[in-house]
């Protein structure tokens, strides 16, 4: 049925303007008409769309990165519509079944529940969780019994399972794969067949895991979901995937000065990224940031400053992001140092060469690193910039060495 | 535990007796060493050995390929061993998941009785059925939940379930294989689990699925069971798989006469593996055959007359099997016909080339091979050999057309 037709003149108005902010950042929506019609449908029926979101039932300390799907049902639910977040508590309670991973312990209910608790904070921080449905997925998964498993089977093939990047990868160069590995997706999908989720929410990595809810969802009569595919935010260093691992994340816990001097250290490419995917900026004043920076009116400095003040904010509330904002200008615009640099105690040659000296003190990680950094004009010693790559440096009490322009050290010789 | 240390001189005599037995005919023992080592156990122990058989749920017409793995139960049998006869009532109860194979139908409880009491019936000709234990899997298998599916699952790599034959052909051709595919050869394993089986057998074509208990008794601390593949038999053409489809098949339930003069019309090469696979005749008198046959001192003909004789006495008693030889006797060796000629009525030309003649009557599948059928001498017609390729047969009523051996047909006109 097409909705759309059945809208009132101010109600299409309504239609497309949710549907500008849904697919504003996004990675990919699949399919777009239907999601357009999801929304005509919940306007003409009057009734919210089911927003669905599989979490880990491993406890995080949730980052950015993971609040991009955040953000994204946070404007879902702005509008009215239902969050569903979903433990994947089930596969946790089964642990690893080969018993190989240490990492993928079998967690007992009393983790799980702890771990949802967890998430409850720190979700809270974005979303508002009194208006959040959650559920376990233990709870109709571990029902299913091994005739059910094979008809949920049935509707898949092999060479459809195999198509997943990392099993096809896997299965080429000889890595095992294991056959219960094949049932994680299934279980995933299966969720949205219960729930009966209208949207389900993702990260580039989860395209195959959401369209298999899609997919069950039509194997099993009802209404396929839409999938919206969120793109992965790139940390810090703007190259690699934000992650705890690559110690290139801004925590949701972290201290507002930390938090905010972070976000004044991200490439400038990526400004309009982050303002997408984890401000809760209205989308008008997201795309008159754009176009400012396009036409040069905003500098790229102000507009990190805006967009880290804005993301201590979310997290910290107004009066801490302003403190935040003063500190930042009283620190390193006015040329001062920080207050909390961090001491290296030095135990190496008198004199040596800058390179690796730098290298030494773990401020780069190789001499041609430290050449680059030097060449472009990035490396300072007591405040005073560093031309010469090939500068012998007399290491000194009290000595502040200054790489880009967050990395400090001070020297303490005993 | 080495078992056959344990063992009087006279128990290994006995377990030596016992392997040669087990062993003739197979195509192969998967370990030879552990079923050697079973043999000395259950002697040591005195204890009988599980011989597991895995059965469809479907009813079959039994035929001699169905009695190849009947037969080598039964010389387990005879030595005191336990068979597990095992209807695989799950997937029968199941049906086929995706609907799309009429053949596979769902069976009620009733359905699935009613085909046991078949195999009952029909296997009581060989076997001694109140020695037979009969187990329905759908016991245990239809209480498995996910759980279970899953750590059953994660003993098994994809790769591995993919080098079974037909899998990775239709893989390879782009032919879908349905995940629940995968599953078969998972239960059957199990079944070994759970019934703790010593010995599984199985046809060549079984090979994966009976290794797979094997596999799977060890991935639950279980002792592997040892799994004895025994050959396919060639039907009467000599050349395919003996099967009703192809219709190369002698049935067991078939009257005398007919079994034994379908007997007779197996190629000599397939003597030797007739005697080894389908009749009940003691080892020494089996080998005894094989070398007079090599010898020359007996005649091919007198040989397969033995084994025709041996068949119908299996399946019909002693008295039908010395009538079935007087009547072959009576009517090939004295050059009669028999007495019970099937009719042909005949409405074609009066005259007709006799390729045409012999391919309409449907004693020949093409001309080409009714030409081979003449240039070998063939073909008779009133008893009288035709030589010529080119003949103008005048249909007669009354004619009697043979081709081969055994076919005949008598016109009638109207």
């Amino acid at each position: 049925m097409n909705f759309l037709e059945q809208l009132s003149k101010q109600q299409k108005e309504e239609a497309e303007r949710q549907f500008k902010i849904y697919a504003n950042g996004v990675h990919e929506i699949i399919p777009v008409i239907e999601l357009k019609q999801k929304i005509s449908q919940s306007l003409a029926e009057n009734r919210p769309l089911r927003i669905k979101l599989r979490l880990d039932p491993s406890a995080p300390d949730v980052h950015l990165g993971h609040t991009v799907v955040l953000n994204k049902l946070k404007q879902f639910q702005e509008n009215g519509h239902t969050i569903q977040l979903i433990i994947g508590d089930f596969t946790g309670k089964i642990g690893d079944p080969t018993g190989k991973s240490a990492a993928r312990k079998q967690l007992t209910d009393e983790e799980v529940k702890h771990n949802a608790k967890t998430y409850f904070e720190q979700f809270g921080k974005v979303l508002d969780m009194d208006k959040v449905e959650l559920h376990y997925n233990s709870k109709w998964l571990s029902d299913l019994r091994l005739e059910d498993v094979i008809h949920l089977s049935a509707s898949i093939t092999v060479a459809r399972l195999i198509e997943r990047n990392d099993f096809s990868e896997r299965l080429a160069t000889g890595k095992p794969v294991s056959l219960h590995e094949f049932f994680y997706p299934l279980m995933q999908g299966y969720d949205s067949v219960v729930l009966e989720s209208d949207v389900e929410l993702g990260g580039t990595d989860q395209h195959f895991n959401v369209l298999m809810g899609r997919h069950l969802q039509e194997h099993f009569g009802k209404e396929k979901q839409v999938v919206v595919l969120l793109p992965l935010l790139e940390g810090l260093d703007g190259v690699d995937k934000m992650s705890k691992s690559k110690n290139n994340y801004i925590g949701v816990d972290e201290a507002p000065n930390e938090m905010y001097g972070k976000t004044m250290s991200i490439p400038d490419e990526l400004i309009t990224k982050y303002f997408d995917l984890v401000t809760d900026l209205p989308l008008e004043e997201k795309n008159q940031i754009k176009v400012e920076l396009k036409e040069g009116s905003l500098h790229p400095r102000d507009a990190k400053m805006l967009l880290a003040k804005t993301i201590v904010r979310i997290y910290h509330g107004d009066k801490a992001s302003e403190l935040a904002e003063a500190n930042f200008k009283a620190v390193f615009q006015r040329g001062g140092l920080p207050e909390d640099i961090p001491v290296f105690d030095w135990k190496g040659e008198k004199e040596v060469p800058i390179l690796d000296f730098l290298v030494d003190l773990g401020l780069q990680t190789s001499k041609s690193e430290a050449r680059k950094m030097i060449q472009n004009g990035g490396v300072r010693i007591n405040e005073v910039k560093v031309d010469d790559i090939h500068l012998q440096v007399k290491a000194e009490d009290e000595m502040v060495i200054q790489v880009g322009k967050r990395k400090y050290i001070k020297l303490q010789i005993k």
